[in-house]
């Protein structure tokens, strides 16, 4: 393993136990009935025990969007054709008369104030110049998880690390909470068969519909996956990462081992994100002390991958468009869980009898 | 009826049909797979209804806070006295370090940057004077529901006016989503009498726990309502209102038809809140077109509300607080629903393969 990265998942430690419990001790003080804001309430307890502090104060926002494409693409498991990934690159960058960007994740972000970063982690296309486009790509996408290994474990490692120095490149700038976000047609594909292998699940019980498959093509990609899980029988995190993964799901990694590893939030969008955050606990287990789902996504496998981790999403709106959407809509309720627990007053100091 | 109501309830319109079909047509050209938004989708197109646009834009957010005292809580309806209702006044004002107001709502408020202001409907109490506190009390609490009419129909009909008037203050100044909010000690069991004669539901069906009695006094606040609505058959929407509600709830229905007659949207919070939209529907069914429910709250009346009113929470967050803080909680999704109905860019304008 390429030492930087050793040295990463060492840094991932767990949460501050002692800024949790004078968050758990001050929340049942506030000027409300007990357990009245609901998930809030846990919620601002886990982003104390993040910032170390019972009285947490989260700011900047910033959606790092990973895109790459996959071999497995070529199989036909996707509903859309591989050349959507660029184009759909160049629309994350064009100028609109909104502000920059044309895509939804762009539109959400500019609602919350969310920096959105663009990384080629390896799109199969000779992408244009642009001035917030972070070029990171080691390969025009990765070879057919069915038939081969997706990537090498260097490109793999590479690519986390790449994410890696995005994250501190955000958490510079001022982001608290990062949203690790993708596009990629074809890449449920290789998150379900990272989390059948991770999870010791078969494909039929991880492998949805993606942005929209029939049935039949559902039927396909289940056979796919299941050829790709029969091919080689490796367990270790990084390997499943390079055999079945994708480059944009290495780069998501490194952004969550890098926002953990400086004790920043990862707001956890859908799947394929997911596939990510799996690989993240197996590598370091504190990570999920940073982790914070968004919304339950509408992939089957996703509710398998919150499970594992034992945490619950924030809401259930049947997003499943990826791009870090869902968690940008989820940085405002992470901000206001914060907010409640740091600005409230307690009962003494309104003077309201308990 | 007061003429002024006649002419409110008159002045809420359906939503815009044209506007409605355009934004439904422009979704199914934005560059994301079909319905990929999930339930965001359906809320930017009931929005452009609300607003008249395909490309809708609202902006400011207020909530309007409405404090009133119940004569059922002498019964012991509540786990908290009454007590607590002036000094969540007294708290929604107070100064504090992070701004004005040091509850749950102040806090959340202060996060989505959205106008809180604070009404007196009818608290049991002589509140001291505060440059941001809106007078309409017209008693102090209610009569006990359980024995009589909770307040006369010329108070009840006053009420509505005085929320109508903060909704229009609210709206003068730049607020395009209003949340009607309440505190008012016991004003569940208002709110779940209220429901149960609307719905034609038994008291059962309808009560819960508020902000958290135990199994004793569940069993004892089902009685009272039940003796209370065994002692009159009203069905009139606004005899229902005076017959069982509360100050409060009657300027919450005000808040209501007025957002809805000048086309702006009401996020609807919780189960006493539900209870001044089942009015509402029932004196202007078209108000439904301009309702957003927030979250599904735990009270267990919340979701017959919602049946009725065919309308989906966004979240489930089990928040039980009142005070308009979940309608907070889901303004930012609503601004976020109508940013990529408005914001994304058409596949022909990214230049994207169909």
């Amino acid at each position: 393993m390429h030492p930087e990265l050793s040295a990463l998942i060492a840094a991932v430690q767990p949460a501050d136990a002692a800024a949790t419990e004078a968050a758990r001790a001050r929340q049942a003080q506030l000027t409300k009935p007990a357990g009245a804001l609901g998930d809030l309430e846990a919620l601002g307890i886990r982003l104390a025990g993040v910032f170390g502090t019972a009285r947490p104060h989260p700011q900047g926002v910033a959606v790092l969007v990973a895109a790459g494409d996959h071999g497995v693409a070529a199989d036909g498991v996707s509903a859309y054709p591989a050349e959507v990934t660029p184009a759909m690159v160049a629309n994350f960058l064009a100028e609109t008369p909104a502000g920059p960007g044309g895509a939804a994740v762009n539109a959400l972000a500019r609602t919350v104030g969310a920096q959105v970063y663009v990384m080629d982690a390896g799109v199969n296309a000779a992408l244009p110049d642009h001035p917030a486009l972070v070029r990171a790509a080691r390969q025009r996408g990765t070879a057919n998880l069915r038939v081969g290994a997706a990537m090498t474990r260097a490109d793999a490692e590479a690519l986390v690390l790449a994410g890696a120095a995005l994250a501190r490149r955000a958490i510079r700038s001022g982001a608290d909470l990062l949203v690790p976000g993708e596009m990629g047609i074809g890449n449920t594909t290789p998150a379900a068969a990272m989390t059948a292998r991770l999870l010791n699940l078969d494909a039929l019980q991880v492998t949805g519909r993606g942005t929209g498959v029939d049935d039949e093509r559902l039927s396909h990609k289940v056979t796919v996956i299941r050829e790709a899980l029969a091919r080689t029988a490796v367990t270790d995190p990084l390997d499943v990462l390079a055999e079945f993964g994708g480059f944009e799901i290495a780069a998501m990694l490194g952004m969550m081992l890098q926002a953990a590893a400086l004790r920043r939030v990862v707001i956890l969008d859908g799947f394929v994100e997911g596939s990510a955050a799996l690989v993240g606990v197996a590598l370091a287990p504190h990570l999920r002390d940073f982790l914070f789902p968004a919304g339950e996504c509408a992939e089957i496998g996703h509710a398998a991958q919150l499970a594992h981790l034992e945490l619950k999403p924030m809401f259930r709106l049947g997003l499943r468009l990826g791009e870090g959407s869902g968690g940008v809509l989820a940085a405002p309720l992470l901000l206001s869980a914060a907010a409640a627990l740091r600005e409230m007053r307690t009962f003494a100091e309104a003077g309201i009898p308990t």
